[in-house]
Parts: structure tokens; sequence; C-alpha cells
């Protein structure tokens, strides 16, 4: 059994629960936190341990899963706890994943551990079909669209405006968009034209809707590049009708071969997901087998999804796979 | 640069011959052929060989791509040329994989070569996403789907029989089992209800159509279990609307996390290819890469795309990688 930690008790870290739950050859073990242990209450019978304790569970925890959020959490936590763990994060703040990984890297190494950073979906799943597609097709263009799902960041943005109490916001791929890639067709394509957004927004008492309104679709990198709705609901509302935390996205590159480029062939991943988070963990927990594998042959340092050879996600043996899937 | 050699001058040979000019990093050498060389013209200036003296070569090829067919060639060719280099194939019989690993496995690690197996779409990259969407999705189900695309394999079974001149085939997914699939639905699906079979004949003069027909449409293993429509066309509307080879394919994985299984997720991963060969042709350059760099690494034996980690596929770097597609 492949004995397993979480940090962080958030969405992710219940997600991580149910994946742990999912996958035979894994138990959970512990659950470490930041906050206060007794305040903190999984759904299964596992023990709460206070973060500062870590180090006493340095021989019990194969590999740990950082489930705590990229902005603050993750360039902290993910060198620190390499030093006692082998570690797999979902850092995804791509523009500073260069900087990530040449910390972890240096703190993995050190200790001897591996540390897999940057799982998840995107990063993670459509990175892996965009190296695939690329090294495939070179000859070639790469698209990727997200949703129909919400995004964490906008509602968060959303949710700073003076009068909103309360939002949920949705990007949404533009369907015509979606088809012309799909096609082979190779456009280009502006912001506006790729994605539109949706924002479910609940007012504080006495707020001006309009002025709320204006104060969403002009901003800046979040919105204004954007075809922005905005629909004034109830908080009744947006408890019933966006509780959840769907996404989906499509990876598509689309390229020619042959004579003057006369054969034209479209590669194209794409998930629709309930559970952003839930997913998110099931591929966490499938790239902890893979990081516990790794560190049981001896290799040490920071690895991403590129790094990995499939079979180490899966449970089942090489002959197995090539006689059951390949 | 590495130094590609191709081993059979057909339309997966020349599908190399693009593919290698695609790759900046790939140069290729030579040409060898169990044919009269002089009977072959690569559309390229590169020396053609016959395959008895590719020993000759043995320090100037990097990797070999095996362009040959499954059915008889590669189970003897592999192995074979493995004793004298680094060695790609397409080996597609599915039912045949470990055996043909075992051989091709024996010979490389007895002569200190790297051989990669049953590359291509399928198997290939559809085994990758099987692969990857089942370690992600334990709690879930695999289906795939082939086409609208030629099938080489029941167009030959076609032209065996008596009365008919040529022949293409097209294995054509079910639009609505598609749909359900890619719902979620989990649907439980029969041979018939996946796909069904257009066959383009052309009679010799004075064949029965009717017979034909019926040869065809009750034909075991390849044609009985499906709804198959026989289309009688003259051998120029044969050459004029169904000389390529274009295929396609879909590999869906449906499943289940949380409570209960509440949340749903659809991992998809799909193909659509002008020309088949081609496309197959440039999956196996992205391979030898991999083949090459193993070896020069000091690997040693059978490898398929399970094995092999996505970085090794592209030209890039791996901070180039982190930076850019990651």
């Amino acid at each position: 059994m492949i004995r397993i930690g979480i940090l962080g008790y958030g969405n992710l870290g219940r997600g991580v629960e149910y994946a742990v739950e999912a996958n035979e050859d894994m138990e959970l073990v512990a659950v470490f936190t930041r906050r206060d242990p007794a305040s903190v209450k999984p759904r299964t019978n596992v023990p709460v341990v206070h973060a500062d304790k870590a180090a006493e569970w340095k021989d019990k925890v194969d590999v740990l899963i950082l489930c705590g959020g990229s902005a603050t959490d993750l360039p902290e936590q993910t060198p620190a706890f390499a030093k006692l763990f082998n570690v797999v994060d979902s850092f995804d703040t791509h523009a500073n994943i260069p900087a990530h990984f040449a910390a972890v890297d240096a703190a993995a190494k050190a200790a001897g551990h591996v540390g897999v950073i940057s799982v998840g979906w995107d990063p993670g799943m459509f990175s892996l079909a965009r190296v695939y597609s690329n090294a495939v097709l070179t000859n070639g263009t790469d698209y990727t669209f997200w949703g129909r799902g919400v995004s964490q960041g906008h509602s968060d943005a959303i949710r700073r405006v003076p009068g909103v109490k309360d939002a949920k916001q949705y990007t949404v791929p533009v369907p015509a968009a979606l088809e012309a890639v799909r096609s082979g067709a190779n456009p280009t394509l502006s912001t506006r034209e790729k994605h539109t957004r949706e924002c479910y927004v609940v007012l504080e008492e006495g707020a001006d809707a309009a002025a709320v309104e204006k104060a969403i679709v002009t901003m800046p990198n979040y919105f204004s590049d954007y075809d922005t709705t905005v629909h004034f609901i109830s908080e009744e509302e947006l408890q019933r009708d966006h509780a959840g935390l769907p996404h989906a996205g499509f990876v598509v590159r689309s390229g020619a071969t042959g004579k003057d480029g006369e054969h034209k062939h479209v590669i194209e991943f794409n998930l629709k997901l309930d559970s952003n988070p839930e997913f998110t963990a099931c591929v966490l927990a499938a790239y902890a087998r893979a990081a516990h594998r790794l560190a049981s042959e001896g290799a040490k340092g920071c690895k991403t999804v590129l790094d990995i050879a499939p079979a180490y996600l899966s449970a089942r043996s090489g002959a197995e796979l090539r006689a059951v899937l390949l």
C-alpha cells in the first residue's frame, strides 16, 4: 500500500480523500493542516495533524499531496515539504512554473526525494496533449479552450467589486470558434473570439447594479477583453443553481503533412468535468503513485508530467497494460 | 542530427520520408528494401540499399523505422533488425503484442539496442489516451470508436470475394452511440450499435452483383456483425472519389467521483486524419527521436509508448517545454 498524506483540507483535499479510496493500492494515513487540527473534520476516520508536526510523520507517509493554492501556499510549501516527503502539487501559475521547478528541484535533490509539480488538468493532462501533439504534428497550430466551467479566479475578482455579496463566473468557449478549429481551418482568433464570460452576481443590499455591472465588464485583464454578460440573481438562486464547480476544456492541434501540406490532421483532447477539484484530485493520486515508484527506483528531484512515462501512473503491471490497454 | 533509415518503401515509408523532413533534428540516410533497389525510386535523393546489406550501415544509421506490415513482415523483421539498429515499428495486431514484445526485447537486449514497438495511433496515441484516462478515472468505462475512415483489412477482404475487381471499405461510428458515450450516459453497446460499414465495390465484368453483395454482408468477423451497405461503382469513380486513406477515431472514458459517484467526468481523445499512413509516420518519427535518446542514455530492450516519458518525443529541451507547453 502506498501511504498518502494530504496537506490542506479544502475542496481539493476532500477530492484527494475520495481519490485515494478509489485506488486500491493506496491508503490515506494523515491529513495535515495549518488550522487547529480539532477544527478539521475529515469525512473518513483519518488522523488530523498540525502541519508543524509533519516531521514526525517522515517515515509514515510515502507521498504527501499538497492541496493548497498556487498564489501563496505552494511556492512556499512544496519546497519546504519536499525536505520531508516525496510530494505532488497542482501548482498552476503557468508563468511561474520554471521558478517553482527550480525551487522544488533543489529541495528535493538535497533531501533525496521526488517532487512532482503542476499536476492536474491544465497544467497537467492538457500539457500532455500539447506536448504529444506538437511532437507528432511538427507543422501545425495549437488551440486551448476552457469551459463551460467555473473560474475561481474570475469569481473571486467579482467578489472584490464594491456592492457584490457573492458571485460565480463561467468561462464559455465560443462554439463557432471551436468548430472552426476542429475543422482544421487553422483560424487566427482574438481573445474575444475564443471565449465569453458569464457572471452570476448577488448584490449587497442597496448596491447600484449599473455601477457593479460597469465595474465588472471594464475590469482589465479579467473581463475587458471579453464579451461579458452579468446576471443579477438572489442568494438563494446562487446556492441552488451555481453551487457546483464544473469545468471543461479542449486542446486542439491542427497540422499538415505530405506534398505541399496537402493532408490535414486534427488532434483533439477534451474534458467535461462535474467537479474540477475532484477530477484534479484523481490526477494527483495517479501521479502520487508515479512519485512513489520513481523514488523507490532511486530518482531524486523535481519532475513534471512531461518527465514521467505513462505506465508509472497505472496500478497495473507493464505486461498487463500491454495485453489489455495498448 | 539523428540519422534515420527506412525499411520498406510503401505508403508508410513514403510518409516517414515526409515526416523526417518535417523534423529539423533528423536526416534520412538510407531506404532499405527487399525488392531490387534499382526498382525503388524515393521522392528525395537518398540511397536505396538492399535489406540484405543493412549490416554495412550499422554505424551509419541511428534509428531504423520499419514500415512493413504486421501480418508477416514485422514479426520477423523487428527482432532481426534490432540486432543491427535501434528500431521503431507500428506493429498493430493487438492480440500478438505480448509475443512481439518478448521477441524484440530479447533481440534488442542481446545487441544493446532499443526497440520501440506498436507506435502509431491505435496502438499508439489511442493507447496513451486509454492508459492515462484509466489511471486517472479508476471508476469508469472505456470506449473506442474508429472512423469515418478506410480500413485496409476490410477493403482487402472484399477484394478477395470472387467477382470483385477493386474495393474500399469505410468504418463509420454510429453518431447516436458516440453522442451517448460523450454525454457520460455509460451505455452498453453491441458491435452493431457502435459502427456501420460502407463498401464501395468495382465488379469484374459479368459478375453477379447480388451474389457479391451477399458474400460481403454475410462474411464472418469482417461484416456479419455490422449493418453493412454495399455501393457498386465504376473503376473511375473509385479512383476519383476513394483514392485517399483518411481515418479518424475517438477514445472516450467516462467515470464518476465523490459521494456515491455523484460527479460524472468524460475524458475524450480524438483524431481526424486526411492520411492515415502519413500521420502514423509522424508518430513513428517522434518515437525514433525517443529511441535515439534512450539508447544514448544506455537504455536497452523493447519499449512501448507506455514506457516512454512525453518529453523524450520533443525536439525541445525540458526547460523550454516547461516554459512554453506545460
